[in-house]
C-alpha cells in the first residue's frame, strides 16, 4: 500500500504506463444526440476499453509496477464486476494470478468476464459481509497484492488518464472549451482521476458527479462536507455503482465537483435504450448514468459542449434485451 | 443522371462536400478480437455515421449538389432502409422533399428512421414489383430527382469516402500496410467506391466482398465475368444486402476484387452476438458480414492486418434481442 496522494504528475505517468496496452477510446459525437439536446455532446466512449470499461486502466497501471516477488504471489481484488474485470485482464498480461471477490449476485456476465481472463472467483454477499475484510484476509493468507477499487493513487492516477486523452482529442473534433463534464461515481476512482486532470488543465469545465438515486453517497458527502454514506437496501440496475460511501482518497479530490445529480432507474433504461436505437453502442446501466442525466433534462446541455463518459458495456443480455424490447419495469 | 463514370478524383471532391456533415467514425481495434483471432482487426464503424450506415456520404454527396430548382422538387430514392434513411437524412439537411420507396417487409426501425428525417415512405413488395419502375414513375410524376442506391457516380464517391478516411486513421493506430479489406455488397456502392481509393492508394491491399449465401450475385458475377443474379426466393436476416444483381456501374470497378465469400445466417448472427458482447457495438446482420467472415474462419486473419467494415448497426430490437440471447433460430 503506498501511502501517496494521487496527483496530475501521477496521471501524467499513468498515460506512459499504460500507452500501447490500454485502449485509446474513440470520444464520439453523435448529430441525433446533439439535435435532440440542442448542444453538443462528445462522449468519450471507455465501453470499448479492455474488458469492457475504463478500469482496465487504473488496474494496469499499478498491476503492472508489481516487482517480481508480488507477481510470483499474485493480486487479489474486490469487486462488483468491472474493476474484476480489469484486474483479471491486467493480472494476465502482466503474468501474474489473481483473486477476484465479487458479489454473488454480480451479472453473470462479469463473473465470465472475469473467468474468461483467467481470474479465479470468490463469491460474497453484498449486504451482510464485508469485501474490504474478505479481501484483507486472503492478502494476508497468500501474501498477495490487494489492488483496490478506487482508494490507491496508481488506481485513482490511471484512471486519470481518460481525461488526459479526451483534452487530446477534443481539439481534433474541431471543439473549443469543454463546459461541463458529466461522469458517474462509485467510490469515485474515475472521477477524482479526471478532476486531477481538469483542475490542472481545463479549470474552468464544471464537473458534475452523477449516481443512482439510491446510492447518492457522493451528492450526500458533497453537500454535508464529508464522507457520508446512504440509506441501504434500495436496488438499482446499475450494478456498478453501488459502493456505500466515497473513498478516503477519492473523496477530498472530488469536493471540487461543481455539482451532484441523481437518476432513477427508469431513466438509466431510458439512456441505455438510446444508445441503443441512436448511438449504436452497448452502455450497460452503470455506465449510462451520465447520459441518463441529458436525456432527462437533470443535467442542461442547450448551448454548451458537455463531454461524457460511458463508463461501461458489461450488461447481461438479457437485461439489455428487455430494456431494448421496453419490458423493463424500472 | 450524370453519365461520367466515378472515378477517384470524384472521391476526393465527395470528402470535401461531406466535410463537416457526415461523422468521422472511428477506427476501432478491440484487443479482445486480435488475440481471438491471431491478427490485427482495425474496425471501420460505419454505425456510428449519421442515420447508422454508410449511406449518409453517398446520399448527401449527390443531394447537397442539386440546384435550387431541383431542391423544390425534391428527391426520390427506393431503398431496403438504410439508403433511405441516408437519403431521408441528408434531404432533411439540405432543405429538400424525400419520397423513399421500402419494401413492405423493411425492418420497423428503418421506416421509423427514414419518418424521424421527415421523409415520406411508399411500400412495395420485394418480390413481384420492380423498385425501380416504382422510383422512375414517381420522379417523373413529380419531377424530383432519383438518388439511386448504388448506381450513381457520387454516390459511390460518396461512399469511398470511408476508404479515405480509414487509410488516413490506420496511421494513427500505429499499423503498417492493411493486408486485406473485407466488406459486405449489395449493388456494391460501397465496396466500390472503396476500390476505387484503394488502387491509387493501397494497390497491394486484398479487397474482398463478402455476401450472404442466398444472395450472392457478386461472387457470382465475378466468377462469371459478367453481371449476373442469384437464385431468387431464399431468405436472409442481412435485409440490408439483398439486391438482385451487382449494378452497371459498380461491377465494372469491383471486378478488380481479390476474392468473394459467403456467410450464412447462423455465422451472421453469432458475430452480431460477438460484436454485442466483446466489442459493446449494435451492429446490425447486413453491417456485420464482414465480421462473420473473420470469426468463422473464412476470412483468414491470422499473422495480417485486417480492414472490416461494419457498415451499418440499424436493427430492429426484437430480432438484435433473440440474438443476443441465443434465441435466433438462423
Amino acid at each position: 500500500m503506498t501511502h501517496r496522494l494521487p496527483s496530475y504528475e501521477g496521471v501524467l505517468d499513468a498515460a506512459r504506463q499504460i500507452e500501447g496496452v490500454a485502449v485509446r477510446t474513440p470520444l464520439i459525437e453523435s448529430p441525433a444526440l446533439n439535435a435532440r439536446l440542442g448542444g453538443r455532446v462528445l462522449m468519450k466512449a471507455e465501453t470499448l476499453q479492455r474488458a469492457g470499461a475504463f478500469k482496465f486502466r487504473g488496474a494496469y497501471n499499478r498491476i503492472s509496477r508489481l516487482d517480481e516477488d508480488e507477481r510470483r504471489r499474485g493480486v487479489v481484488a474486490f469487486s462488483s464486476g468491472n474493476h474484476a474485470q480489469g484486474v483479471a485482464a491486467a493480472a494476465r498480461l502482466v503474468g501474474t494470478p489473481a483473486i477476484i471477490v465479487m458479489p454473488a449476485d454480480s451479472p453473470a456476465v462479469k463473473v465470465e468476464g472475469v473467468r474468461s481472463f483467467g481470474g479465479e472467483v470468490r463469491f460474497y454477499d453484498r449486504w451482510s459481509e464485508s469485501r474490504e475484510a474478505i479481501g484483507a484476509a486472503i492478502a494476508e493468507e497468500r501474501g498477495s497484492v490487494l489492488v483496490p477499487p478506487f482508494d490507491d493513487p496508481f488506481v485513482i492516477e490511471g484512471q486519470g488518464t481518460t481525461a488526459l486523452e479526451l483534452l487530446e482529442q477534443t481539439p481534433l473534433l474541431g471543439g473549443g472549451a469543454i463546459d461541463q463534464l458529466l461522469c458517474g461515481a462509485s467510490g469515485g476512482g474515475l472521477i477524482a482521476g479526471i478532476n486531477l486532470v481538469m483542475a490542472e488543465r481545463s479549470s474552468e469545465t464544471r464537473v458534475t458527479v452523477v449516481e443512482p438515486e439510491a446510492f447518492d453517497d457522493t451528492a450526500r458527502s458533497l453537500a454535508a462536507g464529508a464522507r457520508v454514506g446512504h440509506p441501504q437496501g434500495a436496488p438499482s440496475i446499475c450494478d456498478a455503482l453501488m459502493a456505500p460511501t466515497p473513498g478516503e482518497l477519492t473523496f477530498p479530490i472530488n469536493r471540487r465537483c461543481a455539482g451532484a445529480l441523481t437518476v432513477s432507474d427508469a431513466e438509466v433504461a431510458e439512456a441505455v435504450a438510446f444508445a441503443f436505437r441512436q448511438l449504436k453502442l452497448v452502455v450497460e446501466p452503470g455506465g449510462a448514468v451520465g447520459l441518463a442525466a441529458l436525456l432527462s433534462g437533470k443535467a442542461e446541455a442547450k448551448d454548451r459542449t458537455t463531454v461524457v463518459v460511458l463508463s461501461g458495456g458489461n450488461v447481461d443480455p438479457s437485461l439489455f434485451a428487455a430494456i431494448i424490447e421496453g419490458r423493463f419495469g424500472g
